[in-house]
């Protein structure tokens, strides 16, 4: 009688959610260092002491009624200000105040971008393995959702099979990297063919073919030869979807922006959409003690060594056991193939070492884990033995 | 191409808006002091000292990866559990911490309920007059918006009206009280035939009406006598939605709750579907300082004697000079009839005394004005001579 669809997503657990559970259970059973959890994606380093200080000095300094007020729907203007003059010297974009619109974290941006685009019947297209609320978010919108599934081993995109799923109705296609699951960043030379590729349809089938950079984890790329080539520089129709949550550990407080490229030639009706949806889906003026901390904050992010050296401490103990690993660039989750066909059973396994993986499969990609590995480099050193043993299982 | 109704949404602006742009300009021309702007719904109250000092404390000694981390999507069980124990001691109801979902401010709560009630093609109505974005919500959430008229001069529920509107499509019925833009209150013989009439009729149909009861201006009230009734003790489908915007003085932050009550057969339902339609729209786990905050300061408000001051400052003047004025027991706004039929061109006038006031036509109600008296004591001192000079200007 209510709205089924939602009842349903109100009532599925996901499998992280699940494993969560178990988790909890499991360490009041046996003690919390014994559980060696890599399920979980919320950041282990705390946020700069410069966020907590800077956070204080505005709560002690500013107007508490200008501090605590309504700002407009897109946010402060000095605020979206800022950020755009730091686009711009960092990418060399010419974006202004008003190409932004500043949201409550990651999954407002998405859905805002999605509801301004998306008319009942369009198709939006990810490639695999994705974030699985991307599903949910396109679905609500009314459009069609369409996964391709990643080159098997690399997870970089495949383009033969993307070519073959674009259509008329194509209304977006939203790209994650650093990705979440796999860590895998797209380079230069993948966004440049990307690019071409949705200029061509967007030519052939006379609409323009949207292109949704969701990038919460641009700041966490490990190594200096890596680069997270800027999307709006080489593709038109543009919006990235940003948020504070990973670079400056802030994921419980709901800041991030939209960025709407102004080189679109359809620019306005693109930014009236995104304030409309904004409206419509009730995001507006995000949290302004966090605008106003990201006036301050936006060029600073939380200890990435931290996650680096995770990486390579596993990374480097998982493939000398034996096991396949696609290497993470950035991000802080690493994808690891399974030792069986069915991920599921694999990770059923792990827990008798209790080891916390998250199957491929909630993911959109069977036969391979998440391992999260935004966790204390002391559990990464006590889970190697489990690991091992683990592998050794299946060799025996 | 993309999607029109949001462009639209996004590119209309609204009356308040405009009227916000022209004080912006006037103020620039002759002085911030000399334009009376009663425009505007921001609380001029700062937020309460103790509030600050919590967030500093709250900011200086928690630890900062659970302070800024991920809390559970419906929100910390700690601080719904405090907050679900208030509203019990306070309500005498039996909610658990599983009734409540904490949101990011009241535009979300009632989007969150909207999405989870309403199915393609229900009917969702509320009284007039009436906040505009309800109907933005509630046609974004798939519902056909039905409007009733307020009784004229009191702007109480007209029953007769109601019940001739009622259908088997009727899935919700919002009410908000204490009411912006009338700062009416409804009295509990009036909340008690609401319930009456939505029980008959929900039996008549055999499809619970749902009571979506929106209350951020529920401590806003200003004589000991004036009681806001707890419409979940009268009607057993109730959701409210709360927000601290103006209880706190903190509209900017975006904090609020959805209290589904727990004595309806079908509450898992209703409550998963605001768990769902709360994860489909992108709105999980609201921002944690503020959450934290609300802990330690559920039972606070803001001084609400200056609005009352203001209240009855503006409410003697005005009757004193011959206008027709809705006496607000709660809220910061009043209610006044236009001098002429069409309150724009009513509105218009007032702007050549420098008065800006907001037509009703914006909230459904014509030849009404509102006026927003969350603003200083001395501006609305300053401000009598024009209002005088107004009415004079009909008289003369």
């Amino acid at each position: 009688m209510i709205n089924e669809k939602n009842v349903q997503l109100g009532k599925v657990r996901s499998a992280i959610r699940e494993l969560f559970e178990y988790g909890k259970k499991r360490k009041a059973e046996i003690g919390e260092d014994n559980v060696y959890d890599f399920s979980i994606g919320n950041p282990s380093v705390p946020a700069p002491k410069c966020v907590n200080d800077a956070l204080v000095e505005i709560i002690q300094t500013y107007d508490p009624v200008f501090l605590h007020g309504y700002t407009s729907a897109q946010g402060d203007y000095s605020v979206r200000k800022v950020l755009a003059d730091y686009i711009n010297e960092r990418f060399s974009t010419s974006l202004n105040a008003d190409c932004l619109y500043l949201t409550c974290g990651a999954a407002a941006s998405l859905t805002i971008c999605l509801n301004a685009l998306v008319n009942d019947g369009d198709e939006v297209i990810t490639f695999s393995p994705y974030f699985p609320e991307y599903r949910v978010f396109a679905e609500n919108a009314g459009a069609k959702f369409i996964v391709v599934a990643g080159e098997a081993g690399t997870f970089k995109i495949n383009f033969a099979a993307f070519e073959k799923v674009l259509s008329k109705r194509t209304k977006a296609v939203i790209i994650n990297s650093p990705n979440n699951p796999s860590g895998v960043v797209y380079g230069e030379d993948e966004i440049i063919k990307l690019s071409e590729i949705l200029k061509k349809y967007s030519e052939k089938f006379g609409n323009p073919i949207y292109l949704i950079a969701d990038e919460p984890y641009r700041e966490l790329v490990f190594d200096k030869e890596v680069k997270v080539p800027f999307a709006m520089n080489y593709y038109t129709h543009t919006l990235v979807c940003y948020s504070y949550s990973k670079s400056l550990s802030l994921p419980g407080e709901r800041i991030g922006y939209i960025a709407v490229n102004n080189q679109m030639t359809e620019f306005e009706d693109v930014y009236a959409g995104v304030c409309g949806a904004g409206r419509a889906l009730g995001f507006i003026c995000a949290p302004n003690l966090f605008q106003q901390l990201i006036k301050k904050a936006y060029n600073v992010t939380s200890d990435i060594a931290v996650y680096k050296n995770n990486r390579d401490l596993l990374y480097g103990a998982l493939t000398e056991y034996g096991y396949e690993v696609v290497k993470p660039d950035g991000a802080f989750y690493m994808f690891v193939k399974a030792l069986e066909k069915d991920a599921n059973a694999f990770c059923e396994r792990a827990k008798k070492y209790e080891l916390l993986l998250v199957p491929g499969d909630s993911f959109g990609c069977e036969g391979y884990v998440r391992v999260s590995y935004c966790v204390s480099p002391d559990m990464i050193k006590k889970s190697l033995s489990s690991f091992k043993a683990l592998i050794e299982s299946y060799n025996a």
